[in-house]
């Protein structure tokens, strides 16, 4: 794991693209997958896989493939996600109760604790998650309280970099981005943005091929 | 353009990307950018920039960069969105609401135009942005009514498939599937998944490394 800082970026988003495919193979009662038939699932290549896990180790059998369970466990451990983490989410508009709703992040570990608007009319209201909005000004203070490690931004852009400061402020150096608009933080944190738009891109690049063929 | 079948999938991924950098260098009044400075942005290395636009001329003048507004008509171009394109959003939850409202869809020429639901008590209701949901039941006319081109999934899992089927049906062959499930198509259609969890996997893998560190 010592190698870790020179591990591609792209590598760890195929890991965790895998996971997803290993987790529908063990569904669907496979026990082993060959890198072909992974890459395959994954519109990768089997190189890549066999690279991409290399990285962290020899999870193969060479000619047998990968046991689909011990994979899972390995790519949770590497990724870190073999433990929970404590997300808060500000801005509880459509997009913010989506999430708070959302089954996969709960199930994944990703556990939205806490919820933040500055609107009074929500402040106070409990989610049909259960959870009870608190007031924006008061994310210091249950940032310390909850333990909250990740901040999740889903407010207006014209909110985003001031409740990315309140967040940075507070200590939490890790942010999901979902508003269209750029954050700009310091050195040590790190904000990860979740664009729509760039899938629909791809779709609308596929599209033109298709009607142009 | 003839290359095109070779050029592979994260290269169209990392255009998307581009542009949307350049777009953010010109509102901040820069006219050329440089490989090197455009990888930075993106996170990549200048290499990768220029085998990527390689793939589809020579846009940069060597020693000088890149034209920053000129680039960005080339990726538009390339990309497919110098157009517009018909969006129908089959599940008016708070996802799809959220959808609805996304300021940068519309922006990018991504059109919502339709919005469908099963739930008699949501059918027939405006929503914020104007529109009147259909039930879904009339998808198969309103598809060919309104010319929609990609078809947007925000339903619960469970109804996922079934709303890609009545897509398939009406001959909408392009899917952006939000359902955390796994959606079955033909191989002549396309599906594309967009996965939070895959940005949180990322940063936990992250934040493990900072806090061993």
């Amino acid at each position: 794991m010592t190698k870790s800082a020179k591990i591609p970026k792209a590598t760890i988003t195929r890991l965790s693209i895998y996971y997803r495919q290993l987790e529908l193979l063990e569904f669907d009662g496979y026990r082993m997958v060959s890198s072909e038939k992974l890459a395959w699932l994954c519109q990768g290549n089997p190189a890549q896989v066999r690279k991409d896990l290399g990285y962290f180790g020899e999870f193969g059998v060479r000619g047998v493939g990968y046991d689909v369970i011990d994979l899972q466990a390995h790519i949770k451990r590497i990724l870190a996600v073999n433990r929970d983490w404590n997300l808060g989410i500000a801005g509880i508009g459509n997009l913010g109760s989506a999430l708070l709703q959302h089954q996969n992040l709960s199930a994944r570990g990703f556990r939205c604790i806490a919820a933040f608007d500055n609107d009074s009319r929500k402040i106070g209201k409990t989610t049909p998650a259960g959870l009870k909005i608190m007031d924006i000004k008061d994310l210091d203070q249950t940032v310390e309280d909850l333990k909250i490690e990740i901040g999740v931004i889903t407010t207006p852009p014209s909110a985003a970099q001031a409740v990315a400061d309140l967040f940075l402020k507070a200590r939490v150096n890790a942010l999901l981005n979902f508003s269209p608009t750029r954050i700009t933080v310091p050195e040590c944190c790190l904000v990860e943005n979740i664009d729509f738009t760039v899938k629909l891109d791809m779709i609308s690049y596929e599209l033109q091929h298709e009607i142009g063929a």
